[in-house]
């Protein structure tokens, strides 16, 4: 059994696929994990019941009485004023009180509650690539795109614990409709599904597989497939135009890519980088630098403890 | 002679046309004025020598001893870290060290440099119609389009000073070249001399006076005619694209707008509150606010003191 000492988060990772769960120590181990697929098109009190069984899971081991906090990371839109979630793909959460439910189960903790871009930001700012930087913005890009920001050093999660929400910026005001309701939004152009979706439109046939994800274009662009590589190319002129715009709009030094589209490479960060260039013009934003997130799929456990141990001022932190 | 008591702040407003000064108190008001225009085409010695000069009509009144700091807010850009200014219609000013020739003139007085639209965003938070806002955008829309962020209850100026830049946000990935650098700024779209260029071109055309301001075209447009309404209309979804944007990104409550376009009333405030309303589409942003600004002429002079109490500590601020 692990017997390292000191105060423990533990960690709520929730999202349409999976709901994970850890107990997380002041290093960003992971002691003790739990994770459940997420029932999400059951009712309210169902999917509920799988958070309530991975708490469960953590709440039996010897390491839980050195836990002083409880830190959520929520697929978003949240509501940290309210501590209310409304997952997009868990259309049986709208407006679940969380928080309430989590605090009923775990008699006397305080309970963060954020959205899962602040949460994978936190990570990254406390273990990952944007260590040590006082402004950032991370984000990651993947099915949808999300986001997060450091600011003068801390994490900016706004009221609500959505600032960061880089996905759900227009950069294109004419453009195609969002499922937000806005048009010409970042995550239309450049996720997963609408880089494959523009790689086929423009002539692009997957292989004897038929995978036809954002990778499989990715490779085909790699092999120099000119409706591939237009689809990335796009994908990261509207990543530049959203970078640029937040380095305009808050000054940062550094932007973090992370996410499943992130895998592509210099596929992807090579065009983006050529693009910033031109988005990002004013002297005080163009020395923006870009770069590929460093922690994988505990990004979101390891931040969720992060965000509240830095709001709870546990671990010397922040 | 004024006898209020208390601390002050010599601040100075150093704009393309006009370089003003003033000596500011703990409650907002201006005891001593000067100004003079700029001699923005000439070397950089004759600009300075205006500033001096104008800095020495404050220095010979009586309330000088009371000055325990300079607040300077400029056209940008400029860089804070540095303390120089490079005012894009100044062109003898690049990289100018005006922190050090200030510092220079009055012993011993820490000197505090921002940007035009953090100085505006600045007074707009401590007087104006942000007063009493945790987060807010401030804006100027006139010649150019500048701005500001209040976040978490405090001024964000970004490391150079910078923050707040909506002017140059790309709202339009694919759009017209922008002085700056990049395409479909904001700037591009919103300013007065885009709004009459686009309504001329739309077939607008102005009085017997030759008048070809936005003013006038917004004098056109509240007598109906379409090419004046639909320039306005373009600006009014291209400055909501971009107060999404950031609502979006940072969370703000409300979006203050001054400055001469802002003149021209609801012709431009009611179609932006109604795009507003299709950009900001996600729940934490769909609720901010705009408002019209409440400080006038003088938000230059009253935030750059504003800017300097806050960061230094004077008057109780932030």
């Amino acid at each position: 059994m692990h017997t390292v000492p000191g105060e423990l988060v533990a960690a709520l990772d929730i999202g349409g696929t999976k709901i994970a769960a850890a107990l997380v120590d002041g290093g960003g181990r992971l002691l003790v994990r739990a994770q459940q697929p997420t029932p999400a098109r059951e009712d309210a009190a169902t999917v509920m019941g799988t958070v309530v069984a991975v708490l469960d899971e953590l709440a039996a081991s010897a390491h839980w009485p050195r836990v002083r906090a409880v830190g959520i990371g929520s697929a978003g839109p949240v509501d940290a004023l309210a501590g209310t979630v409304s997952p997009v793909n868990v259309p049986g959460w709208r407006g679940f009180p969380l928080v309430a439910e989590v605090s009923g189960r775990v008699a006397g903790l305080p309970v963060v509650l954020v959205g899962d871009g602040v949460a994978m930001t936190a990570a990254e700012h406390w273990q990952g690539a944007a260590r040590g930087r006082a402004n950032a913005l991370c984000m990651v890009v993947s099915t949808g795109v999300g986001g997060g920001l450091v600011l003068d050093g801390r994490l900016h999660t706004g009221p609500t614990g959505n600032a960061g929400h880089i996905g759900h910026i227009s950069v294109d005001l004419d453009g195609d409709p969002c499922p937000c309701g806005a048009r010409g939004c970042v995550e239309r152009i450049a996720s997963g599904p609408n880089i494959a979706r523009r790689a086929l439109e423009a002539g692009w046939r997957p292989g004897p597989d038929g995978d036809t994800s954002a990778a499989a274009v990715a490779g085909a662009a790699g092999a120099g497939d000119p409706a591939a590589l237009a689809s990335f190319a796009r994908a990261a002129q509207a990543l530049a135009a959203g970078i640029a715009a937040t380095a305009t709009l808050v000054e940062i030094e550094v932007a973090v890519v992370g996410g499943g589209v992130a895998g592509a490479g210099e596929i992807l960060f090579a065009p983006l980088r050529e693009r910033l260039r031109d988005y990002a013009a004013l002297s005080f934003a163009s020395g923006v630098e870009v770069l590929p997130a460093r922690l994988g799929s505990d990004a979101g456990l390891v931040g969720a403890a992060a965000a509240a141990a830095e709001e709870l001022g546990l671990w010397g932190r922040p």
